[in-house]
């Protein structure tokens, strides 16, 4: 990764190869944005045809380019490009934005022209954003560069964004502008053949004026190289990011709990790995970007809340109190201030109304009063304009607090914008984030509370456990590969269980109906007695599992019938019958780039009805395994519930680390269900557990 | 109630009492916003001290007015407000907006002051709007009736608002007016002394203009009535509501399940009975409001998608699947005729990504095979503005789809609008609901369909059970009142449910130990025997309880040691002792005005962790009885799972309506649970309950 992108996010000369003298075409919008943009240094348009495009001298070819150029801009058909790409390293240039579309998403001819351009570029160290992309926006003064065919122009800013889709980019920039905020960087880099997401992020995170970084992305290359870049960046500023496809569908036809449950859920495991805030609405994201970079981050969940109005200030404390805010009482002593210099029929309390009629004086008591109270980690403002007060003098003292003090200040600024434009200037200069809703700026104001919980996580520690036996679950594994057989043996996965030393109840594996007897014996009554055959799938629907066998006797029968059912090929496998404790389910899953998805729950309905589980990317350290069992719905019966005992929760995060490990150091395992555990007077214990690996390609499971 | 409320709404002459030369004054802007806003007829300010205000002739008083007066507002203070309604009665005013505050809310000179202007109002048939409030504007062109204080002036539109909240009523009104959306009606009642929010909706709903009716309240006189009142209006119109104060804590100190649960959930039960639809967001609200007052209503849950662009179709989906929507395949045929007719880049399914290159052409074809298909109710477009496209013409092929066609649209329409304010105009004039982002397009399409959900639920019958004995509860309740007693004894509350023939677990009353030795043998062993005494209320902390009485003995035993242990005062509750089937929960809780709110849900952790509780406001019909039985997260397990048996759901449907029925024949009943019931085998039994009374006021409870 080389995240240097200077030379396309800072070119001091653009050239745009395949310039047009054709209105509203790509290769003559593109100039049109950089002179209206201000474009800092010199464009160059280069076209053989024509002398000049938009008053600007054009030139046959990069070559001809009298000055150095840093960046430039391909609009020409796919067949072109390779050729150009190679001009551009000879003369020099540092990255190229290839707006074109029609490369590897046509097929093979264009995959080759791809190949061919990138080898090039590679050849002379160019950069390459797209092919099929919108380019960058860059608003710093220094450089003004809108290398870019949309329509929005921002101002500068500290917000900065990355879009895989030009699409949603868009929008958000609109947004933004609609709401008179200021942007920083742009970039949407369509197909992103070289320059990706991971490293536009990495940019971002170095750019000082960027307070924050928007992101929209279906899908990402390295995710672990991702999630480790991403991690740094959020340790410094938030990204913000919408989880696309969440509803996908696409893997409810997998084959077991966790292949079910875990469906399309990738992204947003690994935006929370990143300590990603992300969000469900577009909206939500961009007014949280605007209050995380304007505003300092609180330190904790509790909220004073300053309103001249009623029920602008019930809507906040429900969507407050729904996002889990707390709204302390005032001190006795900041009440007592309060009876002092507010208006009589001012209601005194945490939220502080101070009433319509209250004037800048009564605001600016409230917000210093409000300030100091340590009990308040941000301050909330309702404020709408009454026609008779004065209220430029009213957002004087909002602004002048929030300059003066530490605490975010979010505010509810109910309005005609253009008929209290003075005033809402005011406030816009002051930094004060402005929602038009009570509950839009309540949810703005708990992503800054969201971002304070990321960055203040506890890191934890990914434990490598010394004590397990990778040989044999290698051998295992390779033998099962070379036979191509996709589903262990209850023994094979067994075996490996505790070769990592996940706890299982005790079991042996008997070749025929006297030793099953004998291993019964052993192992101790009451037992079960599975069949175990690499052909049989669904034991239990073929008779293939006898549960609370109580004595030789009984043993003897059941392993009777089942080879007289299911053929003298069979094996017994055997193992202790425990009492029913509470039921545990974890799970792991491997997903292409991404490692592995482990899943926590309780079991049976909790998992088959509720859905009550919780995933997390692979490798888990013992704070997320920690995290993952204390975050599922259910979790007062982990705790213990009605004299009940809870589970051992140390012993099931080890499980699940284990586990994690194991998935990690063996990706051929495609997925591995622990289901159930029983976990009962503080010991933990796998009673039933399926694993499946990758063979060789092969599709037609019989399940 | 009168819903006449012409006078108020269609003056035709306003006159205005404490009408003021001082600009920003009351009573200086509600003329001023009455000019300004092209009020139809004359309007009269009333000042004894000057002769004109803002170029209107002043009067020194109501009965100096020259022509007929509809409409009077009163701005002065409270102790001239009472002389000046007499006055306006002997005028002949039949409708007057008191925007002074200080009344009730102020005590009982206040109270005075307002009996005493109701009792003059009453005198001469006028009503009342407020005190302490806005007042009302109406938009028709024929009135232009702008009698308000605030700075919103509404363009004619379709949908009407009433707001409990000045303040929150003034941010709708401004955010649909931001939005370009017009509005009809407006009202702002304040205190509510005499025209209620009840009559404004009755009157909203009779109003042919009015297509959709935006409500926000934070509590209701009269429940009951609203709720008749509003379900007639939904059956017409839909009515759009905040839930406010939904995470109102203050029921929390309840001393039963259902208290601690139903919270103050009372008006979203309310909403819900009335066939409301709820929200979350004022902006969603406003988004669904545009969409439903000018849309027709889907038949259906089935969207076709038709995209220029295609992240916000990611994202687009995502909300509609999460909203329930579903998103069904193109008919062989459509996917016939749309790649004939449309570019060879686009992709042709649901949803249809016409390309951003896609013209006027594509997008009529596009909506003429979208609109044909029979599998689809509804149409949802993402329409963004390329540079390089005829936009114009192709908002005209939308308006023209939505014209011809009798399915609803909704357009994500994704532009810079002052640049493309020509395709903005077109689409604004065909009626086609444009909203900014693909998530909140996404959200106003669910709203008409949950529109046309309410519109086509099932009436449900309220059954009136025959065979209960009233007489019996009403002796009991009557005694225990007469003694203050709160708690109801277990013989009373089994007697009471047997009275109204709920199931219960067969049971007896003993005296002495030796008559509950024999009680427990008529009944049957195992039983359970609990300390029976209304001064004993936990009884299990005490020892009272024993369950699973197996034999005379251990039931001999028992009963000496609770005698020795609780006095010789108690009796003894002897009752069978069940298996333990499922548990089930049902409940009732009086609720001030409301009536009863009735609960259901399993019992055990279900209830208490995973508070997975329904609740429904009495009479609970059978349609809503059942309703609630399956709408629980848990449902599954009712209907059976994993080979358990599901509960007997008529059984459980009769019971709730015998508790619901029971509850509303006896108001003096304050809260009833009945927890748990089992139910097994089809069979459905109460194995524990309690019944808390209203007597006195008391309220040092030992609990």
């Amino acid at each position: 990764m080389n995240d240097n992108l200077d030379a396309l996010f800072k070119p001091r000369a653009v050239a745009l190869i395949g310039a047009s003298q054709k209105e509203l075409s790509i290769g003559n919008v593109i100039i049109k944005n950089l002179l209206h943009y201000q474009f800092r240094g010199p464009v160059y348009p280069i076209n053989p045809k024509v002398d000049e495009i938009r008053g600007l001298k054009a030139y046959p070819s990069v070559l001809d380019i009298p000055g150095e150029v840093d960046l430039a801009h391909i609009v020409i058909p796919p067949p072109f490009v390779p050729e150009e790409v190679e001009n551009c390293g000879k003369k020099g240039i540092k990255a190229i934005i290839i707006n074109t579309a029609g490369f590897k998403e046509m097929g093979a001819e264009g995959q080759a022209l791809e190949d061919d351009f990138l080898a090039r570029a590679r050849k002379y160290g160019i950069r390459i954003v797209g092919p099929n992309c919108q380019g960058i926006i860059n608003s710093d003064p220094e450089f003004n560069a809108y290398c870019n065919f949309t329509f929005t122009f921002p101002q500068p800013g500290h917000i900065s964004v990355v879009a895989q889709s030009g699409g949603v980019g868009a929008v958000i920039m609109q947004a933004f502008h609609d709401m008179g905020i200021g942007q920083r960087m742009y970039a949407s880099n369509g197909n992103g053949s070289d320059v990706s997401i991971t490293e536009i992020i990495s940019y971002y995170g170095k750019d000082d004026q960027t307070k924050a970084v928007v992101l929209y992305a279906e899908s990402l290359e390295n995710p672990q190289e991702f999630i480790a870049v991403a991690k740094q960046v959020t340790s410094r500023k938030p990204i913000l990011a919408i989880i696309a496809g969440r509803t996908d569908k696409g893997a409810e036809a997998s084959r077991s709990h966790i292949g079910g449950l875990a469906g399309n859920i990738s992204l947003d495991l690994i935006y929370k790995k990143a300590g990603i805030l992300t969000f469900r609405s577009q909206e939500d994201l961009c007014h949280a970007a605007v209050a995380l970079s304007s505003q300092p981050v609180p330190k904790g969940n509790k909220v004073g809340i300053i309103t001249n109005t009623g029920g602008p200030s019930v809507i906040a404390i429900d969507e407050l109190v729904s996002c889990g805010m707390e709204i302390p009482a005032l001190s006795e002593n900041a009440a007592s201030v309060l009876k002092g210099t507010m208006l009589e029929s001012a209601s005194i309390r945490n939220p502080l109304d101070v009433v319509a009629t209250a004037g800048p004086g009564h605001f600016k008591s409230a917000l210093e009063v409000m300030m100091k109270e340590p009990q308040f980690d941000s301050i909330y403002i309702n404020f709408v304009t009454p026609p008779f007060v004065d209220c430029e003098n009213v957002a004087r003292e909002i602004a002048a607090a929030a300059k003066a003090g530490n605490k975010p200040i979010v505010c509810n600024y109910m309005t005609d914008k253009q008929k209290w434009s003075g005033t809402s200037k005011i406030l816009k200069e002051g930094g004060i984030p402005t929602f038009d809703f009570a509950e839009t700026a309540a949810r703005a104001l708990h992503a800054l509370v969201r971002y304070n919980e990321i960055r203040s996580a506890k890191e934890g520690e990914v434990k490598r456990f010394t004590d397990v036996n990778k040989e044999k679950v290698k051998s295992i594994l390779e033998n099962a590969i070379s036979l191509k057989r996709e589903i262990l043996s209850a023994t094979e996965v067994y075996t490996i269980l505790e070769a990592y030393r996940v706890p299982v109840a005790p079991w042996k594996v008997a070749n025929d109906v006297k030793a099953a007897v004998s291993a019964a014996g052993e192992i101790g009554f009451p037992v079960v007695i599975k069949a175990d055959s690499e052909q049989i799938i669904h034991k239990s629907d073929v008779g293939g599992v006898a549960i609370n066998i109580q004595n030789e006797r009984e043993a003897k029968d059941v392993a009777e019938r089942m080879k007289r059912d299911l053929g003298d090929g069979i094996r017994f496998f055997v193992q202790k019958f425990l009492p029913k404790g509470r039921e545990l389910i974890i799970g792991a899953k491997a997903v292409d780039g991404v490692g592995n998805i482990i899943m926590f729950g309780l079991g049976g309905i909790f998992v088959e009805i509720l859905k009550d589980v919780v995933f997390s990317i692979s490798p888990v350290s013992d704070t997320e395994a920690l995290e993952m069992i204390t975050s599922i719905k259910a979790e007062p019966l982990i705790r213990g519930f009605r004299g009940e005992k809870g589970i051992n929760i140390e012993k099931t995060s080890e499980i699940i680390q284990r586990i994690s490990m194991l998935a990690t150091d063996f990706p051929d395992i495609k997925e591995l269900d622990l289901n159930p555990l029983f976990a009962s007077d503080g010991n933990i214990c796998v009673v039933d557990s399926r694993i499946i690996i990758e063979t060789a390609p092969k599709n037609d499971y019989n399940n």
